[in-house]
């Protein structure tokens, strides 16, 4: 019994079917955002949004008998599991802020895509998801060399700025957030930096290496990284399809002289 | 009489006079939108655009007939008469709002471009075509992708400031412009974010994730997309005109390898 | 003498000279400009201004005799001539109004540059000057795309809301203006987008395909280009350095095969 | 002794522990920046500060007597000194102006993190850093040319808009400060383009090339440069992990050919 579950949880219809819940339910999210729906209206959603939600619940368990303890080594079941349990609990009075959590249950469609192969088939797609996971290590990194050019201009603005523009530079938090906005170059220069270079003169010696270093320098590291994996993504999706390499023309050429040795040798025996 | 339809309709000469003629009622286009001519000047201007209308009619018919049902095959025989029919209904009163739509004739300028093969004698101009419509499926991935963010975005950002920010976030509709506008970075601090802040003081813990994850990964990812697209366009260009490959490289050692195999079994024969 | 004139010309020092007073010059510019200066030191700069400038005169007529008819053969030396003219004309009191083309002269340090061999010398800015003069011809085809985009969206635009904006899109010119302050992304939503959806609610299908196809697609192009054309040039540079490549390693498997031919030929011969 | 010295400065351990302290000591410099702090806890964050400091001192110490002269070859010593050397004097009254100047101490973490190896373990950073020098000299002429466009662009704004918009174009520092917020595209056209064209409505015509050249010109070159580095770090790192290259093909062939030529010789030899 446990296998044909098993078949069931793993077919394409069972996969595609809560792909749908998860599509309508979305749909239904966004209906129950619409502002002075009448009663009925409101209600009825309620139900529809409980009546999805025991459709994951229920698939949660088909899961958990078919898998048995394997079921807890996918992170995505874990993740299930969490938003089940916060939309439960989330229907409790005292736990009514945490409903926003309900709206993760979209980000399900993206597993649900890979289980009904849907996304298997569509080359482009796995492209762009490889070439995002490759880069994490990369961005990571570069995001640790930013953090400390922010802290230190975080901890420069505050000791020089923060005096004059709390709003901006009062604690390190709000600098790093400010720099943060001047590293998107929004408003760095009309709405931030002129207005602190009429109280500091020299104020521009600080944001326009700040939004060099930032903006100019590691924000193209990024874009190099990301360019970097598509391209090297797409090579290595080539370089399976293509039959001569390198490596195939040695093995030609060392047939070759196998070949020639076996030459050599029959020959002098014979004529020596 | 059909073929030598045919001939003309596909002749440099026919498909030059048509660019002009969609060139000039562009410029006509133009002409007309100057506020405060007079009447006998919009009265001219009127008749001149529908002249070109007529010439676009004729250029319809010359080609139905010259191609009988094949005309029906290209998609941009389809858009043609689309503009033609708007454009003539557009003449009745109660469709003047979609006068607007005869400004897409202009587009007809690539079609006709084409035509003229003046595209076709310039490589640049292929390479960046070729190269946007290989990033179509990319891109149009990278794009749903984004719109499930941009919808869990959405959601949450209704529920949380969809009552005080009626303007930016009070339906979904709402709340995805002004997460596009986000995304784009225009005013997404000092306008948005920095607002929304003084009432929700945690409010960055949504819109710098958002930043990051659409500003900075996938509108990265696009840039990677085009870009490999390009190098991709270029170098199949390259490969083209390049005589000698890796593939060659194996025949030769076949052919190498095949004739010490011709020599090898010429010679025991005789020695032994 | 002609020669020894052409020599001098062609020298290092000289060239290395006028790259010197080019920049004195330019220095000297940038000093005029300063507000309230006595009148003593404006009509020093002044003087040392005219001074600079007959240097200049001087370079010409030393480079017209030595080139003689070649001279006119350089685009550099027209534009040598143009600056002299007009700064000489500028002198004269109803010409005052072209004075600013006088600080064209600083781009004379470019060719200055060329001619001290100092670029020559650095590889890295001639990639770059390579790269930038690759990419000309794509970028011009880009941006007559981008022209055909612009016209269309401004042609609707002035037809939708000119009468409302007349600032914005009261023009053909105007609207090309504000589409091109939109494709920077610079206030096109706070600034421009939403104070027209308040008129008009439906404006947000006209704003977000033109960002979408101008700022995402287009400016995507033109970095892919200009990524490529770096990337082509220092792989041209490299390829220049390398020596083994795969043509040579065809022309040692003929060697190889002649070889074998030769053997095999001298083989039979004897043993028949 | 100096041996002993020499080793635990190099060690693992010490090189952790001061790595530990910069960090310890970042934080409590990001404590120090808190309003409103009791009496107590800012003199007990200056005897923190004091201590680190010291340490910093002693650091040093071991240092200079562990490599001697040495000490002075690497870069990061010097810069060592200066830190502390400031650090120090801003004890003094007088001094407090360069307080600022101690968050530098950050800076050392990278130099520690390279110390205890960590760094090294991580082929990701380092292929972000080595990707970043290799483009400064290329971003360096790139700088150079995009100081002489900014200096031309500067005085021709200085001479058209300097007496109107004294705030924008009064000087030379202010024009190039103008003209840097200009090409990061920021409040550009809003914010200083248009109020300029109400004076003088031909001011699109400076700032539009300008964009152009700047912004997408030349914005575009740093970021091709930087994707080129990061893909000719990947390609190299790549390179010698890879065993088969085309020099160890020819190798190959020309190891064939003398087979082909000693079994030549020894068989004519014989059969003559």
């Amino acid at each position: 019994m446990i296998k044909s579950l098993k078949k069931a949880a793993d077919s394409k219809y069972f996969q595609g079917f809560i792909l749908f819940v998860i599509i309508f339910n979305a749909v239904i999210m966004g209906i129950e955002t619409i502002r002075g729906l009448s009663e009925g209206a409101v209600s009825a959603l309620a139900l529809i949004n409980n009546i999805c939600l025991w459709i994951f619940i229920i698939e949660m368990i088909v899961k958990l008998l078919a898998y048995g303890t394997d079921y807890f080594k996918d992170p995505w079941n874990w993740f299930d599991m969490v938003i089940i349990a916060v939309s439960l609990l989330s229907g409790l009075a005292f736990m009514s802020a945490f409903r926003a959590v309900r709206v993760f249950r979209v980000v399900k469609s993206l597993k649900a895509l890979r289980g009904t192969k849907l996304i298997g088939s569509v080359k482009h797609l796995q492209v762009i998801i490889a070439a995002i996971i490759k880069s994490i290590p990369s961005i990571m990194w570069t995001a640790i060399l930013l953090m400390l050019i922010y802290y230190i201009f975080a901890l420069i603005g505050v000791n020089l700025f923060g005096e004059q523009f709390y709003d901006w530079f009062g604690t390190i938090g709000k600098a790093m957030y400010t720099l943060f906005q001047v590293m998107t170059l929004e408003s760095w220069s009309m709405g931030i930096s002129r207005p602190v270079m009429e109280v500091y003169p020299y104020a521009w010696a600080y944001f326009v290496p700040f939004v060099l270093l930032s903006s100019f320098i590691i924000m193209n590291v990024v874009v190099g990284i990301v360019v970097n994996a598509i391209s090297e993504v797409t090579e290595d999706n080539k370089a399976e399809e293509e039959k001569v390499t390198e490596t195939d023309l040695i093995m030609e050429i060392r047939a070759l002289k196998e070949h020639l040795d076996r030459l050599e040798k029959s020959l002098p025996a014979k004529e020596k």
